[in-house]
């Protein structure tokens, strides 16, 4: 599109130098007018008979509203007359606004009343742009402007925003409906509502110091989108998050996640220290490669020789591993970046978490001066599994496979070493980033997505340094490894003060969820969410399609799992007539075909067997759901062991489809459970919910990455 | 309040009589009016000079209807003509509207053109009533004509409302914000919507045959609530479902739940066959009472002096259980009904879930002659631990404990079993109630109500017989016990036809979950929930107030234990400046109070110990969250033992606060978490979720049982 750039940096400019925080009413139409955006008939007028002669020029009625720099919210200042119809109205009209006004605030400078023409019918949207502390600009869409404050149905994206992107916001809040026409009441244009989200997410993208645009309400009807009342916000103090190069980050991520050689500062032979436990682990964990403890008072430590300095090591050093008090740290993080180690993992705390910014700040710009990255600091350490690397004072972790999790709290990465132990999960690496004082989301991922041992990753943390990043980070990494993310604080950024209507929604836990979605991501609900999908993602094939088929001997657990589907957004195949009439060939006559596929409750092992051969069988089937019913003539083990059976049959012919159980039973079906969890069929006894909630996971991955 | 009730009467049965299932508007307005139902001014007018006339009358604007009992909806008949302006316009509606309802139907019958006056500005609001399968007459509340339908945000109570239930609909709904005024816009008249919502309740009420009113839209503004649009639907077939007296309930389910002798129809010494696995579960599991196996080919059955035929017996016979064929159910039961049990648990399938309803109408037909109760058919029986009674063919379950479980599904009632012994959940009763051909949630909630031995109900239900009875029996019942239901099938509803917007809406999960809630039923999200729920509550202490504290050794636990308070509604407590200091007092520089208290992660035991002792010693303190994190300082059974330890402590003066607890850390803490679980501690690992729901689920008891 074609924008009258000048035009803006003339208005923001002069409002910059004069030091102004909002721009006027006038200003901002303006602003809006270059950029394509329609705004109603309007003038401005200075005293009672320019308001008349303005008003009669653009027709009545109009409304009239103040123009202040130093009123924001216009109607409750009473500063806003709607419905003049008559050039003596509008003579009286300029006086009450006016006075009214100067009674809200008598110090504020009045510049005129705005003469505007009164649209009316069409639906009322918000549309907006806000600069987000984690993410920078982002664009907002919403319906009605007192509705979506009450009702918050808002929704986000990153600016700038492609037509379809735009496209996805006008059709993704809840009362989209409303928009595209019901019961007989005519819609929106919403080629012209997308066209305009378009054009705000440009202009903020082009002028990064419009802080904020609030276009509130939007009249949008079959025939156009018009502003009526624009809002704009400037700020001369934008930055943007430094940031470096993926090859740059990739080539120091290689050396400190698979290290030739580590060194362990503040070693110990001494039960109990930190310095100890690192070293341990790292010999008793299995880690092949130089371990060097550096400790001034001894001479070995764990048969291995010590050294005073890491200065004094013979050969090089990859990672620096620091078991010493954190007033110690800068003085040891110099000799290690004089080494050249690529990365320092600091155990300590004692640093931001606690209030001590200056020594934090002071350790990062000694690792930037050596090129150093840091990990941490305030965290458990870290576990690469691949090369048996436990570089933490925690217990060694062996189960090797494909999860690679991090998290923010060293709480939340114990409970994630003691989940994954006792299911038995696959993982490559478990990162703690505590602080993050350099080394964050976004550099794991770049390194997990070139990683050949990792297939998932999932993440826990409180907040992104750089929202952007990672988000640019995930969209890529995501469609070729799904990545989970748990976003703890949900609820905290509420009590941001909030500047205008749109600035105000964004201070949403939205914004993250609409972003995290956008850059497909999975998030997870809670913790033990994320443990799970993180464990079963990875075992269930990627679905070629959206038809889901509940299979089930129960029929009470046949509800339950649709209750399940519908919530985790999966669609139940509507089973064509061919297929129901197949599986209803294997069913008691009294049970029930269609979708779930009852099968009913005192059935043999074959007819488990036969359904899900069907269902396996039959291409336009994409997913099963099983529920199993504890029954003396087909008991949990028996099952267990005939859906590994018949699903191994289909994996030789190639045939690879999703496959989750819910058990219902008497204890063994914990066993049975496990069984099949083990051969890669995600199965929970007692629930109905979790194997869907996984499997609706898996989906929406599938979807974000664009395999559906 | 005085009603008008001649004039309703006279109205309801002309129409009747005439066999017609609407009202039209005038009707309507007239039943309105006897109901002190505000509605506009307005006119019948059959021809278009009348029309002009009564406009004229009225007072322009006027909006001009369609008067037909044809057509019910108007609008999308091109029958409503709004703001018309002059008696030149009124004459020229006239004519449009009525060739545009002959387009829409040309055998419509015009009874003439409703002529009313214009309102507007205020909010619109629907009010409605409707008759609902489940509940009988029933009241919705709603925002907006367009926007609650898509957005369904309505609310509903059982039919009458108070005016304490009627405002909680008022203040009940998600946009009830808009309605109190927001942003320097008026509000409703909350006073005059509470009035109207009690009027409609009680003019259902009062005539049963009113299927459904529909006030859709009420205009509401600070002054008036009025009634623009009014819509009545009649029905001459309105039934009250059959209802026992509870003490003739409460008699036959204390012979059934605590029978002194049972028969067992169909009793085998084989092994497999279902009357053998009765039979052995009655004596294996303990059964203490005279056990009667009935079968005309045996003479003993495992040691028991085998039967004919029950009328053989010599004593009392308060059970019988049927383990026969279902074709064999009704001699049987015939002569069991003549012996004189109270019950039949009638285990055979092969009833209305096949289909086969005659049977099931035949089977209740002779219960009802000898006043013998149903249990089932279709179910796999139930337990009664107090008496080591298992009647079942599952197998026997003996951990006795003060939680009762219903389902009405065989398979939900195995994973009621499994789980339970499991977990070691304390159990009074397991029931099956299957097709609930008699005995339902009503019956059960009855005995249970009077059971010393329970303390929980949790009933798992797809549907419920008659809800307006399971209503009042769960709001009475819940005051003492509390009651958990899993509602299965919440999507089912939403194909029911609809044939008023109240009616569309009330097609909705929405009417189980407001009904539920306020029956005092804490409603279970799903099926480990209803587990979870009925494991924990009874051993949580009922709490004395809304302040929760979380204590926790994770600042990261401590963020998701907070967004898991939020989301069960739980309040974190302001923590007063005295008792900030206290927690200060034992908590390292670094750590932060206010709440969650975050002690740090390297603390020894006595700071879990100082500050846990000091939440239970305030009196301002309700409840207590605690997060632990797995740290060498601390090791999990150290954490768990002195939990108890405090806890019980604080118990032995008097003190009883709800404690939940995660743990976050290596396996250990599964075992500490068995450990605080068995101590009353209701503890998980590796979840932040759970703990916090199941504390959620008892401030719901609580607050529902009038305990806050």
């Amino acid at each position: 599109m074609s924008y009258d750039t000048a035009t803006v940096r003339r208005i923001l400019d002069a409002a910059l130098a004069e030091g102004r925080e909002a721009l006027t009413a006038p200003e901002g139409r303006e602003i809006a007018s270059a950029y394509g955006i329609a705004t109603p008939g309007e003038a401005l007028a200075t005293n009672a008979e320019e308001v008349a002669a303005r008003a009669t020029e653009i027709g009545f009625p109009v409304v009239l509203k103040i123009v202040s720099p130093d009123i924001l919210h216009k109607t409750e200042a009473g500063g806003v007359l709607v419905g003049v119809r008559s050039a003596e109205e509008a003579t009286a009209g300029f006086a009450r606004i006016v006075s009214a006004a100067l009674d809200h605030d008598p110090q504020a400078r009045i510049l005129g009343v705005q003469v505007q023409q009164q649209l009316s019918g069409g639906h009322e949207v918000i549309v907006g742009a806000v600069t987000d502390p984690t993410f920078g600009k982002i664009v907002a869409f919403g319906l009605g402007g007192v509705l979506v404050e009450v009702l918050k149905d808002v929704t986000f994206r990153l600016a700038p925003v492609d037509p379809d992107t735009a496209r996805s916001m006008v059709d993704g809040i809840a009362a989209a409906e409303i928009l595209r026409g019901v019961r007989g009441a005519a819609g929106a244009n919403l080629d012209l509502l997308t066209d305009l989200l378009v054009r705000v997410g440009d202009l903020v993208t082009d002028f990064p110091e419009l802080a904020e645009v609030d276009l509130n309400p939007v009249l949008a009807d079959t025939e156009r989108a018009t502003a009526l009342d624009v809002r704009m916000l400037v700020s001369a103090h934008m930055t943007t998050p430094e940031r470096i190069p993926d090859q740059d980050i990739l080539a120091s991520m290689n050396r400190i996640m698979r290290p030739a050689s580590i060194a362990v500062i503040g070693a110990s032979a001494e039960a109990g220290k930190i310095g100890n436990s690192v070293m341990r682990n790292l010999v008793n964990g299995g880690y092949q490669g130089e371990i060097y403890p550096i400790n001034p008072k001894a001479s070995e430590i764990l048969e291995r020789k010590a050294f005073r300095s890491i200065a004094d090591v013979p050969g090089d050093v990859d990672v620096a591993v620091f078991a010493i008090p954190a007033a110690l740290v800068p003085r040891a993080l110099a000799e290690a970046g004089a080494k050249g180690v690529a990365g320092a993992i600091l155990i300590p705390s004692g640093f931001g978490e606690t209030g001590n910014i200056e020594l934090q700040d002071e350790v990062v710009a000694i690792a930037r001066r050596h090129g150093v990255r840091i990990l941490g600091p305030n965290i458990y350490g870290y576990y690469y599994t691949p090369l048996r690397l436990s570089a933490t004072f925690c217990t060694p972790y062996d189960v090797r496979g494909g999860v690679a999790l991090s998290s923010q709290s060293g709480g939340i990465g114990m409970a994630i070493l003691g989940f994954s132990r006792s299911s038995g999960m696959g993982v490559s690496a478990i990162v703690g980033v505590g602080n993050k004082a350099d080394i964050d989301e976004d550099d794991l991922l770049v390194f997990f997505e070139h990683d050949d041992d990792t297939n998932l990753i999932a993440m826990h943390l409180e907040d992104l340094k750089d929202g952007r990043a990672f988000a640019a980070a995930a969209k890529r990494v995501s469609r070729e490894k799904p990545v989970v993310v748990l976003k703890a604080g949900r609820t905290e950024q509420g009590a941001r003060a909030a500047s205008s209507h749109t600035g105000a929604l964004a201070g949403n836990d939205r914004v993250y969820d609409d972003i995290l979605r956008e850059s497909g991501v999975i998030r997870a609900p809670g913790l033990n969410d994320m443990l799970e999908y993180a464990r079963g993602i990875p075992l269930l094939p990627t679905p070629q399609g959206e038809n889901v088929v509940i299979i089930t001997g129960a029929g009470g657990s046949g509800v339950l799992l649709s209750d399940a589907c519908v919530e985790n957004g999966l669609s139940l195949m509507t089973i064509p007539e061919d297929l129901d009439a197949a599986f209803r060939a294997f069913i008691p006559p009294f049970g029930a075909a269609g979708n779930p596929v009852d099968i009913t409750g005192g059935e043999p092992p074959r007819t488990y067997r036969n359904t899900i051969a069907l269902g396996l069988s039959d291409p336009r089937v994409h997913a099963l759901i099983l529920g199993y019913w504890h029954t003396i003539v087909t008991p949990p083990m028996v099952f267990a062991r005939l859906v590994v059976e018949v699903v191994e049959e289909f994996r030789a012919k190639g045939v690879h489809k999703p496959i989750v159980a819910s058990l219902s039973g008497d204890v063994e079906v914990e066993e049975a459970s496990e069984h099949l969890y083990r051969n890669g069929i995600v199965a929970y006894p007692y629930t109905t919910e979790k194997p869907v909630a996984v499997l609706g996971a898996k989906y929406r991955w599938a979807r974000g990455a664009g395999h559906l």
